[in-house]
């Protein structure tokens, strides 16, 4: 690449040498020569959906400080279902026996969709193979995917072996996986072979050692074999795996029945553009993980691949709205993984569909008038019409988000904004996808006020929309609401089970309702449910106004009432009633809108 | 792209199209031509670093919910002059009168450095210009950088404007900027011009666009003009923002006197990628976001950006070990921002110099060894060999991390592991002081078995310190304490007042105790002071451990029980429960010790 050190401002460049060690690293072209000139891969585009695979259960798993417990396992995988993936790694079951166990359970008890197929790992050692088909007896079908280690760096300092000994350990699997095909006459076997940390391993050598495993397993069209090529570390800018995807593609064996697989890791953090331009290069298939869990810096992430492709245009077929939305996909996730998803996460982040700058909100506002403009023009519905708002990469509905415009208020000292200052004045710590939603409320204010907003004017309107029942909560506010929380009567057992019986203003009309659940909140949604109101509590916080047993509590529930998700506040000095109080209040608001 | 959809076991792919409205979505190519045959760029590496420019401040802070305040500003603006970044865009003072007294308060206290020159951005309208130089005014150097926005889509929705009328905006922006430049004769004024959203434009129109500011500008080889290119949304794979960037050096006027400039977002999860083939297209600079902070999913990340380069063998010229390493860094922008950097983030997350799988540590462990017995082969100091260790791209000790981190895997010491393994594998998320206060007993129990401690070592010691009087919590583990809670029976009258009436165990003898309060707590902190213990709730904190109103909760109490401050735990499906659970366990606790 040529830098003219002589251009310009670039001649002054003040910028100087750092004492970090820069000589211990060897740049990747010095380690493995990709070198093709007549690549055409940035003349191609992305038009349909690769086949998909999914190892959450696999290598996003083993990379868990505390790997999924089987209940956990289970939601992985039947999300996995729901959106589509056909083909799921399910484990290492030879390695582990929790895996081991989880494949004979999905297997035995018929958990596995007929067009759903599961993919166990191993490596290619004897005992481990027959332990792999030992584990996927009975299944219809399965990919047993066998791997060793081919990179240059590894052969040297872990195998200490030359070429054909690394060859002859992927044959002497290949072989013995023929064999022992025989075993589990009732399962269709098919193949997935990588040379794992293929991006350490010469282009040459990587062909040599897929093509002797292909003479092995000879893929037909019935029973192709996958080659999967894994960015096991990701060592050089994407376009470099990309070239090195074409060149393997043009260099397999049996190439008409290979299905070329990619499993980039995100070392450089450039794993989907890795994905992505290696698809472009002639893949037909790609490994990865939900919200790009994996082994130290993530697999690919499966959700952000997809989601690019829907923004394309072309299906991904995978349904990313099963659940309810994006957000449902990611608290389940998350619970699997017990690993937060980013606020900036592409697609999924709390911020990624909001606006701060005023510039931003005003194009997006114009871009929303525009398309209502062309809807009335055309007399089609807006969802019929090309989306183009401005900052807005996707229609935010279409994932079950919606569009934030976060306005910032300065208080009159000219520090904080609308939390700075509700958690200064009046101690409320709130979460973050609460203080998104109540920005929008504060916004509407005031494009129905049209003037400035004050610190007063925003605990008057937080009180007005979060604790409206409560006649002492502010001067002058109507109270209003559907329901009003009286009395509760609680007993909790000793074996967990709580009852309650709670007196309420049911628009206001006494009423006593009972309710039964493993705890307060529990209980009492059981018990207004009977009135018709049904809720799902997705989430809550909660925390303690000031210090003492006498001090207040906050609670802030994020609610699924009806079909709105919004979220409730409550704020009583006992914990118990405050969380109650913010069902109430999340129940009002959805009745109000 | 040919995908043959007659190839193996692509032909029989069961995925299914789904029901998310893709028809929505026009494909990029559809919309902007980008037509390079001849691209240079796939053959082309970087090999030096580029310029620099960290936004942190102007594009970074203003995609905060609460933006900085002065205090966090000058942190974060100091901490880029530790890392050697010499250009630094510190505000939008025309648009914020926080950015414009931060401007004021860096020239006026002398704060800026020699070498490090501010960028001010503005848009072309003639008071916020004439505000700009204003804020400038009595600084040695500075960037005024002006844009407007020049997509389609913005010219049809927001400007509703020709071409012409855009260009007219920005070269009456350029034409004011050259007279303002006289009101500021003590300042060396160098320009920056970035027609906006980008990446939806024309080129020849962005070209267009571009030459005609440059004219107005008049680039000299002392006074070079930057031209910025931002993908203000990402709209395609990376390698479409390479072809248009070379497309772009080529067809830019007096190119040699021109700093081309790139400025991703990720909104495609490729902002990385984007920003280094566009490099390698031929720009000269980038500007981003350390842990790619920004607008929505971000601005590209500067930090993972400079670490490539190291892990290449390029000296970024930005210190990633100032302050101590990366840790440092990352703790002072997670300050600033209030914004977690992720577990997985490259070079700087939690788990990123971690290996869980029995044979990744094997492989990291041999190739210690093999660096090891190359030392010693070659008489050198390990530090002055070339890095080669599976699974691990850097050493972590060149950014302050640790081998240590690397290979203990189940054991854990030091606070951070042990909250990190129960948040994780318990879904427990201490307080910071419990965290503290647990780390001091796990250390009792080490010193006294003098053995490594595992995660499941752990977790017996918590269970056992904090939740001992279940029998269920843990296998093995003999019930102490001097309470046992059994059943509550509670009355929350709508005046607020809480009555309880609570059977306990209290030294095995059944009791029933009555307690007043307004809430729960204080009502069961009244019941057993009937029995001589005196307690004062100082700190609660609760959370869920899972979704659902059916889900446990964690509840932890700091508590004055006697003369002691000491923590107390509780797990309950009821979050009331798990309060009261948590003031026995502190009870327990001041009377075990």
């Amino acid at each position: 690449m040529i830098h003219e050190t002589t251009r310009g401002i670039a001649a002054r460049n003040p910028q100087t040498p750092t004492p970090m060690p820069v000589r211990k690293y060897v740049p990747f072209h010095e380690q493995i020569d990709v070198s093709l000139p007549d690549r055409t891969w940035p003349d191609t585009r992305i038009t349909k959906a690769p086949r998909w695979c999914a190892v959450d259960l696999r290598d996003g798993n083993q990379a868990l400080i505390e790997p999924m417990n089987a209940e956990r396992k289970l939601r992985m995988f039947e999300l996995l279902v729901r959106m589509g993936y056909k083909e799921i790694e399910v484990g290492f079951p030879s390695a582990s026996q929790t895996d081991y166990d989880f494949v004979r359970m999905l297997i035995e008890s018929g958990r596995i969709p007929d067009d759903v197929v599961i993919q166990v790992l191993s490596q290619c050692r004897d005992h481990l193979l027959e332990r792999t088909y030992d584990a996927i007896r009975g299944a219809k079908q399965a990919i047993v995917h066998i791997y060793n280690s081919t990179s240059i760096l590894q052969r040297e300092v872990v195998f200490r072996s030359d070429v054909d000994g690394i060859v002859d350990i992927a044959l002497q699997g290949a072989r013995l996986c023929r064999k022992l095909e025989e075993t589990v006459p009732e399962t269709t076997v098919y193949y997935e072979y990588s040379p794992e940390s293929y991006t350490g391993t010469e282009l040459e050598f990587a062909a040599r050692i897929c093509n002797a495993v292909l003479d092995v397993l000879e893929p037909t069209p019935d029973r192709p074999v996958i080659i999967n090529l894994p960015a096991t570390v990701e060592m050089a800018t994407p376009n470099v795996y990309a070239d090195s995807i074409e060149w393997m593609s043009r260099h397999l064996d049996h190439r008409e029945n290979v299905v070329l697989s990619l499993h980039p890791h995100n070392d450089r953090g450039t794993a989907v553009a890795a994905a992505e331009l290696g698809y472009q290069a002639g893949a037909d298939r790609i490994e990865g993980c939900l919200f790009g869990n994996g082994e130290r810096t993530g697999n690919v992430d499966l959700v952000t691949l997809g989601m690019n492709m829907f923004s394309q245009g072309v299906d991904p077929q995978i349904d990313f709205t099963v659940d309810g939305g994006i957000d449902a996909i990611r608290r389940t996730v998350e619970y699997c993984n017990q690993l937060p998803v980013h606020e900036r996460h592409p697609y999924a982040g709390d911020l990624v569909f909001t606006a701060f700058s005023g510039s931003h909100q005003d194009a997006i506002k114009k871009g929303f008038e525009h398309m209502a403009g062309r809807a009335e023009a055309t007399g089609k519905d807006i969802d019929e019409l090309t989306w183009g708002v401005p900052y807005l990469p996707i229609d935010p509905r279409d994932v079950g988000r919606s569009y934030e415009a976060v306005i910032r208020v300065n208080s009159q000292s000219g520090k904080g904004g609308i939390s700075y200052l509700l958690k200064t004045e009046h101690a409320l710590d709130l979460p973050r996808r609460l203080q998104i939603e109540f920005s929008g409320v504060v916004q509407k204010h005031t494009d129905a006020g049209g003037t400035e907003v004050t610190g007063d004017d925003i605990w008057r309107i937080f009180t007005d929309e979060y604790l409206p029942v409560d006649p002492d909560n502010a001067a002058g506010l109507e109270p209003w609401g559907r329901l009003k929380l009286r009395e509760t009567r609680t007993v909790s057992a000793e074996d967990g089970a709580t009852t309650m019986s709670i007196d309420v203003l049911d628009r206001g009309e006494e009423l006593t309702l009972e309710g039964v659940g493993n705890g307060p909140v529990a209980a009492f949604v059981d018990a207004i449910s009977h009135v018709g109101v049904e809720v799902r509590v997705l989430d809550y916080a909660e925390h303690a106004l000031s210090e003492g047993g006498d001090a207040c509590a906050a609670a802030y529930v994020e609610a699924l009432v009806g079909d709105d998700v919004l979220w409730g506040v409550g704020v009583d000095p006992s914990i118990t009633t405050a969380s109650l109080k913010a069902i109430v209040s999340a129940v009002n608001r959805a009745a109000r809108a």
